[in-house]
Protein backbone atom coordinates (compact mmCIF):
# COMPACT_ATOMS: atom_id res chain seq x y z
CA UNK A 1 0.00 0.00 0.00
CA UNK A 2 1.62 3.39 -1.17
CA UNK A 3 1.86 5.32 1.96
CA UNK A 4 -0.97 7.93 3.20
CA UNK A 5 1.47 11.18 2.71
CA UNK A 6 3.12 12.88 0.11
CA UNK A 7 6.23 15.23 0.90
CA UNK A 8 6.86 17.08 -2.00
CA UNK A 9 10.20 19.39 -1.89
CA UNK A 10 13.06 20.36 -4.61
CA UNK A 11 15.87 17.42 -4.98
CA UNK A 12 17.32 18.96 -1.16
CA UNK A 13 17.26 18.63 2.56
CA UNK A 14 16.16 22.76 2.78
CA UNK A 15 13.32 23.29 4.73
CA UNK A 16 11.58 20.44 4.37
CA UNK A 17 14.65 18.35 5.94
CA UNK A 18 12.94 19.15 9.38
CA UNK A 19 9.47 16.77 8.29
CA UNK A 20 11.46 14.28 6.67
CA UNK A 21 13.44 14.04 10.27
CA UNK A 22 9.85 14.70 12.76
CA UNK A 23 7.94 12.05 10.41
CA UNK A 24 10.83 9.43 10.64
CA UNK A 25 11.85 10.02 14.26
CA UNK A 26 8.35 8.70 14.80
CA UNK A 27 8.48 5.40 11.76
CA UNK A 28 5.70 7.24 9.28
CA UNK A 29 6.13 6.20 6.14
CA UNK A 30 6.28 8.96 3.25
CA UNK A 31 6.62 9.42 0.02
CA UNK A 32 9.92 11.39 -0.94
CA UNK A 33 9.00 12.87 -3.78
CA UNK A 34 11.44 15.41 -5.20
CA UNK A 35 10.79 17.57 -7.94
CA UNK A 36 13.76 18.15 -10.20
CA UNK A 37 14.23 22.53 -10.44
CA UNK A 38 13.15 22.16 -14.20
CA UNK A 39 10.05 20.17 -13.88
CA UNK A 40 9.23 22.78 -10.66
CA UNK A 41 7.64 25.92 -13.13
CA UNK A 42 4.76 22.93 -14.69
CA UNK A 43 3.79 22.42 -11.34
CA UNK A 44 4.09 25.70 -9.29
CA UNK A 45 0.47 26.95 -9.93
CA UNK A 46 -0.70 23.63 -8.88
CA UNK A 47 0.97 23.72 -5.42
CA UNK A 48 -1.55 26.30 -2.93
CA UNK A 49 0.60 29.40 -2.64
CA UNK A 50 3.27 28.88 -5.53
CA UNK A 51 6.07 27.24 -2.85
CA UNK A 52 7.29 23.91 -1.38
CA UNK A 53 7.04 21.85 0.91
CA UNK A 54 3.95 20.92 0.25
CA UNK A 55 2.42 18.02 1.98
CA UNK A 56 -0.06 15.70 0.22
CA UNK A 57 -2.62 13.27 2.56
CA UNK A 58 -6.27 12.18 2.13
CA UNK A 59 -6.47 14.05 -1.31
CA UNK A 60 -5.82 17.37 0.40
CA UNK A 61 -2.67 19.30 0.03
CA UNK A 62 -1.02 22.13 2.74
CA UNK A 63 2.00 24.02 2.15
CA UNK A 64 4.24 26.08 4.40
CA UNK A 65 7.12 23.81 5.90
CA UNK A 66 6.84 24.62 9.90
CA UNK A 67 3.11 24.56 9.51
CA UNK A 68 3.57 20.98 8.22
CA UNK A 69 6.53 20.07 10.64
CA UNK A 70 4.18 21.29 13.52
CA UNK A 71 1.34 18.65 12.09
CA UNK A 72 3.61 16.05 11.65
CA UNK A 73 4.91 16.39 15.08
CA UNK A 74 1.77 15.88 16.51
CA UNK A 75 0.95 13.15 14.47
CA UNK A 76 4.19 11.43 16.62
CA UNK A 77 3.72 12.97 19.29
CA UNK A 78 6.59 15.32 19.80
CA UNK A 79 4.40 18.46 20.68
CA UNK A 80 3.93 20.00 23.69
CA UNK A 81 1.60 18.57 26.57
CA UNK A 82 -0.21 21.82 26.73
CA UNK A 83 -0.76 25.06 25.03
CA UNK A 84 1.95 27.07 26.79
CA UNK A 85 4.50 24.38 25.69
CA UNK A 86 3.29 24.78 22.26
CA UNK A 87 3.54 28.00 22.49
CA UNK A 88 7.25 27.51 24.04
CA UNK A 89 8.14 25.57 21.53
CA UNK A 90 7.03 27.49 18.76
CA UNK A 91 8.79 30.13 19.21
CA UNK A 92 12.06 28.50 19.20
CA UNK A 93 11.04 27.34 16.18
CA UNK A 94 10.07 30.56 14.42
CA UNK A 95 13.48 31.95 16.33
CA UNK A 96 15.68 29.16 14.42
CA UNK A 97 13.86 30.17 11.15
CA UNK A 98 14.72 33.72 11.67
CA UNK A 99 18.22 32.82 12.17
CA UNK A 100 18.49 30.80 9.22
CA UNK A 101 16.93 32.91 7.25
CA UNK A 102 19.59 35.64 7.96
CA UNK A 103 21.95 32.98 7.19
CA UNK A 104 20.65 32.36 3.81
CA UNK A 105 21.10 35.93 2.75
CA UNK A 106 24.53 35.08 2.64
CA UNK A 107 23.88 32.45 -0.21
CA UNK A 108 22.10 35.24 -2.45
CA UNK A 109 24.19 37.61 -1.71
CA UNK A 110 26.02 38.69 -5.61
CA UNK A 111 27.90 41.82 -4.68
CA UNK A 112 31.05 40.57 -2.78
CA UNK A 113 31.71 43.62 -0.68
CA UNK A 114 28.82 43.18 0.51
CA UNK A 115 28.86 39.73 1.26
CA UNK A 116 31.75 39.97 3.03
CA UNK A 117 30.50 42.24 5.29
CA UNK A 118 27.09 40.56 5.58
CA UNK A 119 29.28 37.51 6.13
CA UNK A 120 31.48 39.34 9.27
CA UNK A 121 28.01 40.63 10.80
CA UNK A 122 26.20 36.87 10.64
CA UNK A 123 29.09 35.36 12.02
CA UNK A 124 29.71 37.29 14.22
CA UNK A 125 27.29 39.48 15.68
CA UNK A 126 23.60 37.32 14.22
CA UNK A 127 24.75 33.35 14.98
CA UNK A 128 26.31 33.99 18.55
CA UNK A 129 23.31 36.16 19.51
CA UNK A 130 20.99 33.41 18.45
CA UNK A 131 23.42 30.52 19.49
CA UNK A 132 23.90 31.36 22.76
CA UNK A 133 20.79 31.96 23.94
CA UNK A 134 19.52 28.40 22.53
CA UNK A 135 22.44 26.94 24.24
CA UNK A 136 20.83 28.42 27.72
CA UNK A 137 17.41 27.25 26.86
CA UNK A 138 19.25 23.57 26.59
CA UNK A 139 20.64 24.22 30.38
CA UNK A 140 17.59 25.42 31.61
CA UNK A 141 15.71 22.59 29.86
CA UNK A 142 17.13 19.34 30.56
CA UNK A 143 19.28 19.39 27.47
CA UNK A 144 16.91 19.65 25.40
CA UNK A 145 15.50 23.47 23.68
CA UNK A 146 11.89 23.39 25.02
CA UNK A 147 9.40 21.98 27.09
CA UNK A 148 12.51 19.93 29.36
CA UNK A 149 12.11 17.03 27.45
CA UNK A 150 12.55 15.94 23.65
CA UNK A 151 9.60 17.93 21.24
CA UNK A 152 10.11 18.99 17.68
CA UNK A 153 11.78 22.25 18.20
CA UNK A 154 15.19 19.93 18.96
CA UNK A 155 14.87 17.64 15.47
CA UNK A 156 13.94 21.15 14.07
CA UNK A 157 17.02 22.50 15.46
CA UNK A 158 19.24 19.69 14.26
CA UNK A 159 18.33 19.42 10.94
CA UNK A 160 18.54 22.75 9.79
CA UNK A 161 22.36 22.79 11.91
CA UNK A 162 23.21 20.76 9.57
CA UNK A 163 22.64 23.27 6.97
CA UNK A 164 23.96 26.17 8.67
CA UNK A 165 27.33 24.37 8.68
CA UNK A 166 27.59 24.51 5.20
CA UNK A 167 26.60 28.10 4.91
CA UNK A 168 29.15 29.24 7.60
CA UNK A 169 31.48 26.75 6.94
CA UNK A 170 32.64 25.24 10.02
CA UNK A 171 30.48 23.89 13.03
CA UNK A 172 28.84 26.31 14.15
CA UNK A 173 27.72 24.31 17.54
CA UNK A 174 31.65 24.03 18.21
CA UNK A 175 31.77 26.80 20.85
CA UNK A 176 28.12 25.64 22.31
CA UNK A 177 28.83 22.46 24.19
CA UNK A 178 25.24 21.90 25.14
CA UNK A 179 23.84 22.53 21.22
CA UNK A 180 26.38 20.18 20.28
CA UNK A 181 25.31 17.36 22.43
CA UNK A 182 21.75 17.85 22.21
CA UNK A 183 22.83 17.31 18.36
CA UNK A 184 24.65 14.17 18.81
CA UNK A 185 21.99 12.98 21.04
CA UNK A 186 19.31 13.38 18.38
CA UNK A 187 21.48 11.97 15.88
CA UNK A 188 21.72 8.64 17.78
CA UNK A 189 17.98 8.13 17.86
CA UNK A 190 17.57 5.22 15.82
CA UNK A 191 14.98 6.13 13.77
CA UNK A 192 16.96 9.26 13.00
CA UNK A 193 20.37 7.72 12.30
CA UNK A 194 18.91 5.03 9.92
CA UNK A 195 17.19 8.39 7.93
CA UNK A 196 20.34 10.29 8.23
CA UNK A 197 22.07 7.35 6.54
CA UNK A 198 20.00 5.94 4.05
CA UNK A 199 18.66 9.56 2.81
CA UNK A 200 19.40 10.81 -0.66
CA UNK A 201 22.66 12.97 -0.76
CA UNK A 202 22.51 16.50 -1.74
CA UNK A 203 24.93 19.49 -1.09
CA UNK A 204 22.00 21.26 0.68
CA UNK B 1 -7.30 42.29 40.06
CA UNK B 2 -4.52 42.74 37.15
CA UNK B 3 -5.05 40.91 33.99
CA UNK B 4 -3.43 37.72 33.96
CA UNK B 5 -1.84 38.38 30.31
CA UNK B 6 0.45 41.71 29.66
CA UNK B 7 1.33 41.76 25.77
CA UNK B 8 4.54 43.80 25.36
CA UNK B 9 4.81 45.70 22.49
CA UNK B 10 6.27 49.34 21.02
CA UNK B 11 3.47 51.76 20.71
CA UNK B 12 2.07 50.65 17.15
CA UNK B 13 -0.12 48.15 15.94
CA UNK B 14 2.89 45.99 14.25
CA UNK B 15 3.07 42.43 14.59
CA UNK B 16 1.12 43.15 18.47
CA UNK B 17 -2.12 43.94 16.08
CA UNK B 18 -3.28 40.10 15.38
CA UNK B 19 -2.86 39.16 18.66
CA UNK B 20 -4.49 42.28 20.26
CA UNK B 21 -7.72 41.23 17.82
CA UNK B 22 -7.51 37.16 19.20
CA UNK B 23 -7.85 38.36 22.74
CA UNK B 24 -10.29 40.89 22.11
CA UNK B 25 -12.53 39.10 20.22
CA UNK B 26 -12.43 36.20 23.07
CA UNK B 27 -13.43 39.18 25.92
CA UNK B 28 -9.52 38.03 27.77
CA UNK B 29 -8.35 41.01 29.61
CA UNK B 30 -4.88 42.10 28.77
CA UNK B 31 -2.18 44.68 30.15
CA UNK B 32 -1.17 46.16 26.72
CA UNK B 33 2.07 47.39 27.05
CA UNK B 34 3.81 50.24 24.54
CA UNK B 35 7.23 50.77 25.30
CA UNK B 36 8.56 53.55 23.55
CA UNK B 37 10.82 53.16 21.33
CA UNK B 38 13.54 54.74 23.56
CA UNK B 39 13.03 52.53 26.53
CA UNK B 40 13.70 49.98 23.89
CA UNK B 41 17.23 49.17 24.49
CA UNK B 42 17.38 48.68 28.00
CA UNK B 43 15.09 46.10 27.60
CA UNK B 44 15.98 44.39 24.99
CA UNK B 45 18.59 41.58 27.04
CA UNK B 46 15.57 41.27 29.07
CA UNK B 47 13.41 39.78 26.75
CA UNK B 48 14.08 35.86 25.62
CA UNK B 49 15.17 36.69 21.70
CA UNK B 50 15.41 40.34 21.68
CA UNK B 51 12.75 41.07 19.95
CA UNK B 52 8.61 42.07 20.54
CA UNK B 53 6.22 41.20 20.94
CA UNK B 54 6.49 39.16 24.10
CA UNK B 55 3.77 37.66 25.82
CA UNK B 56 3.52 37.01 30.21
CA UNK B 57 1.10 34.87 31.91
CA UNK B 58 1.83 33.14 35.13
CA UNK B 59 5.41 34.54 35.54
CA UNK B 60 6.48 33.08 32.33
CA UNK B 61 7.44 34.99 28.97
CA UNK B 62 7.48 33.70 25.67
CA UNK B 63 8.22 35.65 22.08
CA UNK B 64 6.90 35.23 18.26
CA UNK B 65 4.06 37.16 17.41
CA UNK B 66 2.49 34.30 15.32
CA UNK B 67 3.27 31.86 18.46
CA UNK B 68 1.79 34.16 20.59
CA UNK B 69 -1.54 34.27 18.19
CA UNK B 70 -1.63 30.84 17.58
CA UNK B 71 -1.39 30.45 21.72
CA UNK B 72 -4.17 33.10 21.79
CA UNK B 73 -6.00 31.75 19.76
CA UNK B 74 -6.56 28.59 21.18
CA UNK B 75 -7.63 30.05 24.72
CA UNK B 76 -10.60 31.79 22.26
CA UNK B 77 -11.40 29.14 20.94
CA UNK B 78 -10.48 30.23 17.21
CA UNK B 79 -8.19 27.00 16.46
CA UNK B 80 -8.88 24.50 13.97
CA UNK B 81 -11.28 21.48 15.57
CA UNK B 82 -8.55 18.72 14.26
CA UNK B 83 -4.63 18.89 12.97
CA UNK B 84 -5.09 19.34 9.33
CA UNK B 85 -7.92 21.82 10.23
CA UNK B 86 -4.81 23.53 12.33
CA UNK B 87 -2.20 23.16 9.28
CA UNK B 88 -4.14 24.50 6.97
CA UNK B 89 -4.80 27.41 9.99
CA UNK B 90 -1.19 28.00 10.40
CA UNK B 91 -0.32 27.64 6.32
CA UNK B 92 -2.64 30.26 5.75
CA UNK B 93 -1.23 32.49 8.79
CA UNK B 94 2.71 32.21 7.68
CA UNK B 95 1.94 33.02 4.23
CA UNK B 96 -0.10 36.18 4.78
CA UNK B 97 2.91 36.65 6.73
CA UNK B 98 5.68 36.23 4.04
CA UNK B 99 3.20 38.64 1.93
CA UNK B 100 3.78 41.26 4.78
CA UNK B 101 7.06 40.88 4.69
CA UNK B 102 7.63 41.96 1.60
CA UNK B 103 5.64 44.42 1.69
CA UNK B 104 7.54 45.73 4.66
CA UNK B 105 10.23 46.10 2.18
CA UNK B 106 8.62 48.95 0.68
CA UNK B 107 8.86 50.99 4.10
CA UNK B 108 13.24 49.58 4.64
CA UNK B 109 14.31 50.20 1.36
CA UNK B 110 15.92 54.16 1.00
CA UNK B 111 17.26 54.10 -2.33
CA UNK B 112 14.69 55.89 -4.12
CA UNK B 113 15.41 53.87 -7.79
CA UNK B 114 15.25 50.78 -6.17
CA UNK B 115 12.26 51.47 -3.84
CA UNK B 116 10.49 52.70 -7.23
CA UNK B 117 11.73 49.20 -9.02
CA UNK B 118 10.49 47.18 -5.75
CA UNK B 119 6.87 49.03 -5.18
CA UNK B 120 6.00 47.96 -8.62
CA UNK B 121 7.24 44.90 -8.26
CA UNK B 122 5.36 44.27 -4.70
CA UNK B 123 1.91 46.03 -6.01
CA UNK B 124 1.47 44.75 -9.54
CA UNK B 125 3.21 40.96 -8.67
CA UNK B 126 3.63 39.83 -5.13
CA UNK B 127 0.24 41.39 -3.87
CA UNK B 128 -2.20 40.43 -6.44
CA UNK B 129 -0.68 36.96 -6.57
CA UNK B 130 -1.54 36.18 -3.21
CA UNK B 131 -4.70 38.09 -2.75
CA UNK B 132 -6.22 36.30 -5.60
CA UNK B 133 -5.45 33.05 -3.67
CA UNK B 134 -6.65 34.15 -0.29
CA UNK B 135 -9.74 35.48 -2.21
CA UNK B 136 -10.41 32.08 -3.87
CA UNK B 137 -9.64 30.47 -0.15
CA UNK B 138 -12.72 32.62 0.92
CA UNK B 139 -14.96 31.33 -1.55
CA UNK B 140 -14.02 27.57 -1.22
CA UNK B 141 -14.53 28.18 2.75
CA UNK B 142 -18.18 29.93 3.43
CA UNK B 143 -16.39 33.28 3.42
CA UNK B 144 -13.72 32.44 5.72
CA UNK B 145 -9.77 31.78 4.67
CA UNK B 146 -10.03 28.37 6.16
CA UNK B 147 -11.95 25.20 7.30
CA UNK B 148 -14.86 26.70 6.37
CA UNK B 149 -15.50 29.13 9.63
CA UNK B 150 -14.53 31.77 11.27
CA UNK B 151 -11.27 31.29 12.46
CA UNK B 152 -7.74 32.97 14.01
CA UNK B 153 -6.44 33.24 10.27
CA UNK B 154 -9.25 35.50 9.21
CA UNK B 155 -8.48 37.83 12.56
CA UNK B 156 -4.62 37.40 11.84
CA UNK B 157 -5.62 38.69 7.96
CA UNK B 158 -8.00 41.66 8.65
CA UNK B 159 -5.98 43.11 11.32
CA UNK B 160 -2.56 42.89 8.53
CA UNK B 161 -4.48 44.18 5.77
CA UNK B 162 -5.12 47.43 7.45
CA UNK B 163 -1.52 48.01 7.78
CA UNK B 164 -0.98 46.91 4.40
CA UNK B 165 -3.29 49.28 2.91
CA UNK B 166 -1.42 52.30 5.02
CA UNK B 167 1.85 50.70 2.86
CA UNK B 168 0.53 50.24 -0.13
CA UNK B 169 -1.34 53.79 -0.25
CA UNK B 170 -4.58 52.82 -1.50
CA UNK B 171 -7.10 49.57 -0.53
CA UNK B 172 -5.77 46.52 -1.72
CA UNK B 173 -8.73 44.39 -0.52
CA UNK B 174 -10.82 46.70 -3.50
CA UNK B 175 -10.67 43.97 -6.69
CA UNK B 176 -11.27 41.17 -4.31
CA UNK B 177 -15.02 41.78 -3.29
CA UNK B 178 -14.79 38.09 -1.33
CA UNK B 179 -11.41 39.15 1.23
CA UNK B 180 -13.24 42.75 1.38
CA UNK B 181 -16.47 41.20 2.74
CA UNK B 182 -14.58 39.09 5.16
CA UNK B 183 -12.89 42.35 6.41
CA UNK B 184 -16.58 44.06 7.04
CA UNK B 185 -17.74 41.16 8.69
CA UNK B 186 -14.58 40.85 11.10
CA UNK B 187 -14.73 44.60 11.68
CA UNK B 188 -18.51 44.36 12.65
CA UNK B 189 -17.82 41.78 15.61
CA UNK B 190 -18.95 43.19 18.27
CA UNK B 191 -15.51 42.75 20.82
CA UNK B 192 -13.46 43.52 17.51
CA UNK B 193 -15.60 46.67 16.85
CA UNK B 194 -14.68 47.81 20.58
CA UNK B 195 -11.00 47.01 20.28
CA UNK B 196 -11.13 49.15 17.17
CA UNK B 197 -12.53 52.18 18.25
CA UNK B 198 -10.78 52.19 21.64
CA UNK B 199 -7.25 51.35 20.89
CA UNK B 200 -4.74 53.67 20.94
CA UNK B 201 -4.00 55.90 18.05
CA UNK B 202 -0.94 55.17 15.81
CA UNK B 203 0.15 55.66 12.39
CA UNK B 204 1.19 51.75 11.49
Amino acid sequence: MAPSYKLIYFPTRGWAEPIRFILSYGGVEFEDARIPHDKWPALKDQTPFGHLPVLEHNGKQAGQSIAIARYAAKQVKLAGKDDWEDLEIDAVVDTIKDSCLKLSGLRTETDEEKKKALRENVLKEVLPYYLKRFDELCQKNNGYLAAGRLTWADLYFVSMSQALDIVAGFNILKDYPKLAALKEKILEIPNIKKWVETRPKSEF
